[in-house]
């Protein structure tokens, strides 16, 4: 691509380094905010830059936050004798949108994955049976996508935890098996939270 | 969409303003920034802030540009005898990426639209037909996108140019009937350049 602005070409290679976003996508949305006011432009620019340089991982669960402890963990209306294990804040963005939980989560930053080299130490397994193990947790509900990797994932948390006191639980297997947690409808979500099983049942199927 | 962060929360809606980026898209991208490095977003930020804030529109052909006048219109390996009418700076980069084209460019803004309210004096035509006659322009090639509003800007152009000795063209109709200048591939837009035809033939058909 030819651009006879230097400013612009910039541009448009920033965008186009985004997953998704081609460079003629990443021109479209520059032409678009060329045609804006400079002070809306500036408050997108803003936005971006406060977002990355302001965000925190809430010490206790690893979700994204705007304070040491998210609004979640900190909050006085959750159950917090519930954790639910999730691979990434979108899991955790998806399961509030269903409006059917009110524990805690606990965000593991990935599932086991010998392919991709992601073993159980790049995880925060260590911090959640800590957690357990201090806090007294009564349950701990997998919310791991139904995968070969989840279920590794979730087979190893349950070896963790078999020495504590607490109930694991996993989602119930509505969603299709190798379907992404992120895109499962509300609905679907909202049923295998609430109907989640021991995880003998489980592991029986 | 419930968001456990305000800096999140932001980001995501400033993103989701943009065309064609919905909110999921948008958190898609939010979240792909939170894994880069802070200076890597702080430089996508910058560059954005940057374009919007510095960016210029060329004094002769209203091309953007990061001076007073464009790099195109500046350069002196270009034929300045022959000016090029676009709708916008997209079918500029469209044409330059062809590298078929070596004359200048005037770019309207738009085109003649009676439904949206866009009427000539919205469109950099004044200025159009000032470079015709301070310059003696010998050629003015009409590359507007084949539509019925493309058509009326040609035919008033030409109206408003029939009394100085320029000879006005229009780009080949190697487009299809109501396809989009800048969606066209190389090749044909090229050679809708090459073929280029006098007024006369292209009003008969």
């Amino acid at each position: 691509m030819i651009f006879s602005s230097a400013l612009i070409e910039t541009a448009v290679n920033e965008f186009a380094r985004m997953p998704g976003i081609g460079k003629k996508t990443a021109l479209r949305l520059v032409l678009h905010l060329l045609k804006q006011e400079p002070a809306q432009v500036q408050q997108f620019s803003d936005a971006i830059a406060r977002m990355r340089q302001q965000i925190k991982f809430c010490k206790q669960c690893h979700n994204v936050s705007d304070e040491d402890i998210c609004s979640i963990c900190a909050s006085h209306t959750r159950n917090k004798d519930i954790v639910c294990v999730v691979e990434n804040i979108r899991d955790v963005m998806a399961i509030e949108n269903t409006q059917q939980y009110n524990g805690l989560y606990h965000v593991l930053g990935g599932i086991i994955s010998p392919i991709d080299g992601i073993g159980p130490d790049q995880l925060n397994i260590h911090s959640l049976v800590e957690r357990v193990q201090q806090q007294g947790t009564a349950e701990v509900i997998m919310a791991l996508s139904p995968t070969i990797e989840g279920d590794t994932t979730i087979y190893y948390l349950s070896k963790k935890l078999k020495d504590y006191p607490v109930k694991v639980t996993t989602i119930a297997r509505g969603i299709a098996f190798g379907g992404e947690l992120e895109y499962a409808d509300e609905m679907t979500l909202a049923r295998s939270i609430t109907n989640r099983l021991p995880l003998e049942n489980y592991m029986q199927k």
